[in-house]
């Protein structure tokens, strides 16, 4: 079990949306930023740097969107929809965007692996979204 | 000048948005970030900490989102509406919510000041939408 | 397998240290700093918030050097013994200190679940200090 | 006044180092940070990207390296030498390396005022690091 979970289970506390869900988002949230961040690290080692630096730049955004997510959804007590809902839709955008331009680079293995854990985070924020209803 | 400005300046690139408003706002992102953090540690020294409690959890958030806004707004160069707006939106929602909570404590110096950083970077992230548009 | 690990095979390059220990103390670091950032949310909600404040303060500090050492570690083509090292050192002093005081709270499932984490990052982070000798 | 002295001045506590030192750091912390971050992205604005792989990586380190200093530094009440001193030494490194491959690149603007806040920077963590003692 992650460390998202056990840490939900361990509130007393109710929360407006089932903690089950809640804590795979987190971990999909922080699954993504840890793959983008290797990601740019590997697309800088390619020989032709040049055809990543869209993808470097759209990682380093999801990195910064997703952990922001991350630290935010975590935090359910002072839970704000007016907060939490743009930016969950913030990283389901930045997601999509760099799921796809990973997606164009599936032949890498570094960027096949990192398209996954965007696509994986898009979906999570989504449902997350749902259940924020 | 400002480093965010004198950064934005030395591009040989135009930007969509005016760089002097870009600037602007990445720096009240920037000092609104350092004032909640600081705030959060000045909280925390109050001898009647459970009356800021909302205070701390607002201004966690306001740095996390304040942080991503600062870094996705620095890389104009892969601007995307999708991911720019919403994230500026949840800004613009945290930095009232947290403005508000630390105007209730205004009587004590570190809330005052913070209320402060928070209301410009509103300001500035209201500012910076529009000029998107 | 974890995206960390995946990622870290999916490079062509040979690294220093062998990529299972390097994989193991990312991993180790993002689960500390999930478990830090859910930790504060839970000590905030505790009736007694002023026995909790320096666990908070620990915890946030926790937070900030995993979420450093994680990045800087995943960049292992620049690595630098001169950055590496002195950051390592000070993300098991603050693993310490803050496994240390979730620790003397835990009777806090969330404490409990956090003090573990602490403990497993500072382990990894000197397994890999010794990796790297 | 930049908003970490206001924020530090409006403490009540007094602190182990000269607030104005410690508010010099945080200052030159956050600009640095911010510096780095803008000019990963003008690098990769770069038409000899392959050049600037290097600079890029020791930016993003710095960056990681520099916010967590802000954040431990922003947090007096608890602090620790164990953990401030090698952290401040990490960051020294860091931005004497990053200073030293953006001062290379000094013809292009980016990097020279890059440069000039990764000294600037180094520097006062260096500071620091004596009124520490």
């Amino acid at each position: 079990m992650s460390y998202a979970k056990q840490m939900l289970d361990s509130y007393s506390r109710t929360f407006k949306v089932d903690s089950g869900v809640l804590a795979a988002t987190i971990d999909a949230l922080n699954d993504c930023a840890q793959a983008c961040t290797a990601d740019t690290d590997a697309d800088l080692s390619e020989q032709n740097v040049t055809e990543m630096v869209k993808c470097i730049r759209l990682c380093l955004n999801c990195v910064d969107v997703c952990t922001a997510t991350a630290g935010v959804t975590s935090r359910q007590a002072e839970y704000d929809a007016n907060v939490s809902r743009p930016l969950l839709e913030a990283c389901v955008a930045i997601c999509k965007s760099c799921g796809d331009e990973c997606e164009r680079h599936a032949h890498m293995p570094h960027c096949r692996v990192c398209a996954e854990a965007c696509r994986r985070c898009e979906q999570a924020c989504r449902k997350l979204l749902d259940a924020m209803k």
